[in-house]
């Protein structure tokens, strides 16, 4: 059985592990952190790196909260009073380069003093341009390490993640999605589910990694960037709108500038924005549905 | 007693004539209009103005729709069937010159087909720099608007928007106010309460017309132009987190481009950006709280 002070140190782990990386592969701009307490119990470490020569902006942060549990989860949960205890890690990066994709990697445990816990998760890649290799690459890498853990994974978080990184009012997806998973609890297995939480956590380096390399040296030119910052605005709306680990920190009271690390450094909102037919922007669009399998046979 | 066949003619009247005196305002562009259906019934017409001389981008809609109330309308208000009539202007437009406040302003009438009926909405000044001169005139003029109707009203509509227009999660409101109402209703007074939304809608041009005038040659930097971007940034959260308006709107598959037509066409986040301190965006931001009383005696 591994302890949650065990699950919050090896988060931690994963955070520095993966600052380190982005700072190494970015070269020019370092992470600026912040640690904050949270008045009523624990409180986190936010790395923020801005204007670099791959991320734009980009937010790896760690934080591990505890104490008397907030109303909302309480009623979200079906709790009338107890203490909860909350880590987890979560990254954004907003890359320069329009032909890198945005990406998001989420790790997180919960548990009540009751002994109620589990874990929760997921990573979801939005390009802003559909490149069908680096999909297939994304999701096969991601069906690698959930097999590893349980042959059911992949279809299960591949399908919540459709679901859940879903705009509804533009009736498109975020991006190409990924995994995503909440609540995931099997008694008498938390090291086993830890493994595969923290698996998740990393495989965010490698699978950047190649991504970004590939495409942060290809030129782009006004037309690219226009069409990135309105994919980065369908962005905010997922992320202000619907997400539900922003609402929950904002309803209670986390520290929003580590929430809101997430938006990117600049969006656009063009009215009623249409691609051209067959440009490459519509080809894009035509990409962002549910249920596409990604993986090449 | 006014029919809301007449108070949906006024207001496309009220809608023809505002974006008649913005065309002419602003002289290099015009208003893009879009004509739509809603399924269930009625529609409207959404008219946005892009890359204009003074209008960075800004929208003036109207619709009137109706048929059976949605679900949430229904438990909104404790219906458990019936058909709706709503119809309304909305406005918000976003200046290229950051010395030129954002506006925004919207009128509503909402009725049931039991003869339950109400008027809702307000008008509220985001300046991006506030002038205390401009403030104090665009509250005036309102407090002239409201007591040609009521004593209260100023007073009333004036503290509901400090409340309504207020970002809970930065712990700031969204500019220096103005007024909101809702559910208004006076059983006997429905033309009185009409005449007085009527003024409300056309305090719209002279106010803003006076207020753009007198900003809109002022020259500006990078160092404003940032800040600009920044303070749309807190808009667009405003709007996506929690105006009610939106939220209805795009949980009752609203027309999306009309309702995000508020959106700002560029928004920045900048990691926990601080102004220097007694610098004019700190001034600013000092005075962006509730109950301030801002009409010079």
């Amino acid at each position: 059985m591994i302890s949650k002070q065990e699950i919050t140190d090896r988060f931690k782990i994963i955070q520095n592990s993966i600052c380190n990386s982005l700072e190494q592969e970015d070269g020019l701009s370092g992470f600026h952190e912040d640690i904050w307490e949270r008045l009523e119990g624990g409180g986190g470490i936010s790395r923020v790196l801005e204007n670099g020569a791959m991320i734009e902006k980009g937010g790896v942060n760690f934080s591990a909260v505890f104490g008397e549990t907030p109303d909302n989860i309480k009623q979200a949960f079906g709790y009338s009073s107890g203490e909860f205890y909350a880590t987890g890690v979560s990254i954004v990066l907003h890359p320069i380069n329009p032909f890198v994709p945005i990406i998001h990697m989420n790790i997180r445990y919960f548990e009540m003093n009751d002994g109620t816990w589990w874990f929760g998760g997921g990573i979801d890649l939005t390009p802003h341009y559909i490149d069908r290799e680096d999909a297939s690459f994304f999701h096969k890498s991601l069906k690698n390490v959930c097999d590893k853990h349980h042959e059911s994974f992949y279809h299960k978080f591949k399908q919540w993640a459709d679901d859940y990184f879903y705009i509804k009012h533009r009736n498109e997806t975020r991006g190409i999605g990924g995994l995503f998973f909440d609540r995931l609890n099997a008694s008498g297995s938390k090291l086993a589910l830890f493994n595969f939480v923290e698996d998740v956590g990393n495989s965010f380096t490698p699978i950047y990694q190649k991504i970004s390399r590939k495409n942060k040296e290809k030129s782009f030119s006004e037309r690219e960037r226009n069409w990135q910052l309105i994919r980065r605005g369908r962005y905010v709306e997922f992320n202000l709108v619907l997400d539900r680990g922003t609402k929950f920190g904002l309803e209670t009271n986390g520290r929003t500038e580590s929430i809101l690390m997430s938006l990117p450094p600049l969006a656009a909102w063009n009215y009623n924005f249409t691609p051209e037919e067959n440009s490459p922007e519509y080809e894009t669009l035509s990409l962002l549905k549910k249920d596409i399998k990604w993986i090449n046979s």
